[in-house]
């Protein structure tokens, strides 16, 4: 099948990730030199900025400001939270169809996966020929198809160095300490705080006690599970996601949480700290011994620099990279019009990690969600060593820990 | 004035930093091979385990495991927050005696030096021989005679850092982000959060407002002064302390968050996303227009990994370790048989930065805290070029950021 000749456009969507900028900056260079492709236009703010005429000509950008652009967290186009319906994505086709666009690669999540979806079907439907290519990009690793997405290894190196080091403090002023991670339906960052047990490497080591969405919890089991951990180590350390839910599957957090709910009609979980200082405020309250005085209890809630934070993960920086470019090479290919890209893991356990790139149906991803699989939970609080297997080679070397 | 002959021993107090055991080693390697210092010993958690036997012979530990130690962030030795009134400085010297201890050197903030100064003062009383030495340490930065104390030039990197992506972050999505950032009386933290605006470079750079505890706030002028950068910016990046104060010198956190004092009589400030939950309330409250939207307005309190981050600054590391040394060095010289060591900066604005370390009386240090100077504060919500010019130096290098 020919290719058509136009501009190609690219825009950023959803929470931005550490290393969001090298998956635009791989379309980009792609782009480049190809007898197809005319203009490489950049849309600001995601689709928002398409429909908004936020447009702009990244043709000459010189390969040194891309690659500073590479190595800078955040969406360097900007972002945007809206979610296309059908009436949506037809202003989007209209922007594309004026702006003379026949390649449209749209780096985001599921939600984006789901918009290049219907927009390559409403320019089918209308006769104009257009190569839509979803890009993935989620920090929560909850895409279909994908063993891990870009962005997820740098916020899971992010919330093992956390855990690493806040597992030293709490060694130093013991005490009962949990940290709130970002996760509203996958528990995988989450569960990524088990690596600080790599980097600790003693045997009382936290996080001892890990909760996320994919095993319900009841509050009743949580404080029997510190108390155990704080009778026998005179301290506890706790890892819980924003999204874990009861028994009944409701949120834990969003029953604390006045609710406000964004475009997405996901409650809003993250940027408040209410949910880790109310189970805080719950643990004080059922351990302490009967006259005598409520354990030392914290909580942390890990905020936005799980996503932005500048130490990005060395193989997350490079596979961003190369999903970027191979949604290029897989559209100028041509035997393909669309398609969503994901990361395989190529290799077995034991072996060397070994990843490679592939294309699959938009309808494989658009708007579903991966959870943590069974073989990677351990008694409805914690993780298998399954887990921690699974996810060393994408966090890179953690520092190492000195003992007296 | 002869040395006494006799152990030596050190401990680590208050809250943990990233460099606390570059301290550590520091008096560690500068004790061994000297004859007056038969054993090298180490009390865990502070002043607790000196009381209580927790003590260890650190004499044969491998240099390379002091090296890895003091690469390690918190405590390596363990801390305390007790803070010993009269009747335990008794025991802490009871037990001094019972180790034969001549040599005290103690790691930590204001309380750590009282502490050295009523021991050293009950030792003198009794004809104890003992020489007793205070290491300053405080990511809060606010001890007497210091330019700056060990662990805040690495608190500051990490707030730095965070306050660079999260501006990213903001850009990409904009809105009003609130980060409230450790400091119950001085803001030298929060003020080092327009370091991010030097790694940004663009005049529009957040943070925006930065609020201090030595700036009086009223909840008015809060409001109007966020209502204009996002009418101006349509987004507001605001760092503000945990200890910010109202205008009758009230800490504005302290009264939205129910009360528990530590054992220093302190309110528990850190460890709760109280009071950038309710700030975030107000705004949204108050800026929301008659008939019309809130404006999106999220708050990340930063937690604990501002004082273990692992990812120290340079020169904070290297003072750290001097400063343990020079404890060593001038206990052993002999002149003084007690002081506090503290950090002075040599180079004048403008210079290449050099700092000296210097030995003064321990009530110099004692029980006081010193506040950001009248110099380095603007309008009550920024601060001043004096005041990045004087951190600059202190955290690091940063990364650079690309724009497209």
């Amino acid at each position: 099948m020919a290719l058509p000749s136009g501009n190609a456009i690219v825009a950023q969507s959803g929470g931005p990730s550490a290393v969001i900028n090298q998956s635009l900056v791989g379309v980009i260079e792609s782009l480049r030199g190809r007898d197809e492709v005319k203009k490489v236009l950049g849309a600001r703010h995601g689709v928002k900025g398409m429909t908004t005429g936020q447009i702009t000509d990244l043709s000459g950008v010189p390969a040194e400001t891309l690659e500073a652009v590479a190595r800078t967290p955040s969406s360097a186009l900007g972002s945007t939270r809206d979610k296309p319906d059908r009436g949506y994505c037809e202003k989007i086709l209209t922007a594309l169809k004026q702006n003379d666009v026949r390649y449209f690669f749209y780096i985001g999540g599921n939600d984006s996966s789901d918009t290049c979806r219907i927009v390559s079907e409403m320019a089918r439907s209308t006769g104009y020929d257009l190569r839509a290519f979803h890009v993935p990009k989620t920090i929560d690793n909850d895409l279909m198809e994908n063993d891990h997405t870009p962005g997820f290894a740098s916020a899971a190196r992010y919330v093992a160095m956390s855990f690493m080091g806040d597992n030293l403090d709490n060694r130093a002023l013991p005490g009962i300490k949990l940290n709130v991670v970002m996760g509203r339906h996958a528990g995988f960052l989450t569960a990524s705080s088990a690596m600080a047990r790599v980097a600790g490497g003693r045997e009382d080591d936290g996080p001892h006690l890990i909760y996320v969405p994919e095993s319900p919890l009841s509050l009743d089991r949580f404080v029997a599970d510190v108390d155990g951990v704080y009778r026998k180590l005179g301290r506890c350390h706790i890892a819980i996601s924003e999204g874990v839910n009861d028994e009944k599957g409701e949120s834990i957090g969003a029953g604390l949480i006045k609710g406000e709910a964004d475009a997405h009609g996901n409650a809003q979980l993250s940027g408040s700290g209410a949910l880790g200082d109310q189970l805080v405020e719950l643990l004080k309250k059922r351990l302490t011994p009967a006259g005598g005085k409520a354990p030392r209890a914290r909580a942390d809630t890990l905020g936005y620099a799980q996503r932005y934070w500048p130490d990005p993960s060395p193989v997350d920086s490079k596979e961003a990279r190369e999903v970027g470019r191979f949604a290029v090479q897989t559209a100028l290919k041509g035997d393909l019009t669309e398609a969503s890209i994901c990361i395989r893991r190529v290799s077995k356990p034991g072996e060397a990690y070994r990843s490679e790139i592939a294309a699959v149906r938009l309808d494989m991803v658009a708007a579903k969600t991966r959870h943590l699989p069974k073989e990677f939970l351990a008694n409805g609080n914690n993780v298998t060593p399954a887990f921690i297997e699974w996810c060393r080679p994408l966090v890179g070397d953690l520092p190492k820990v000195g003992w007296l």
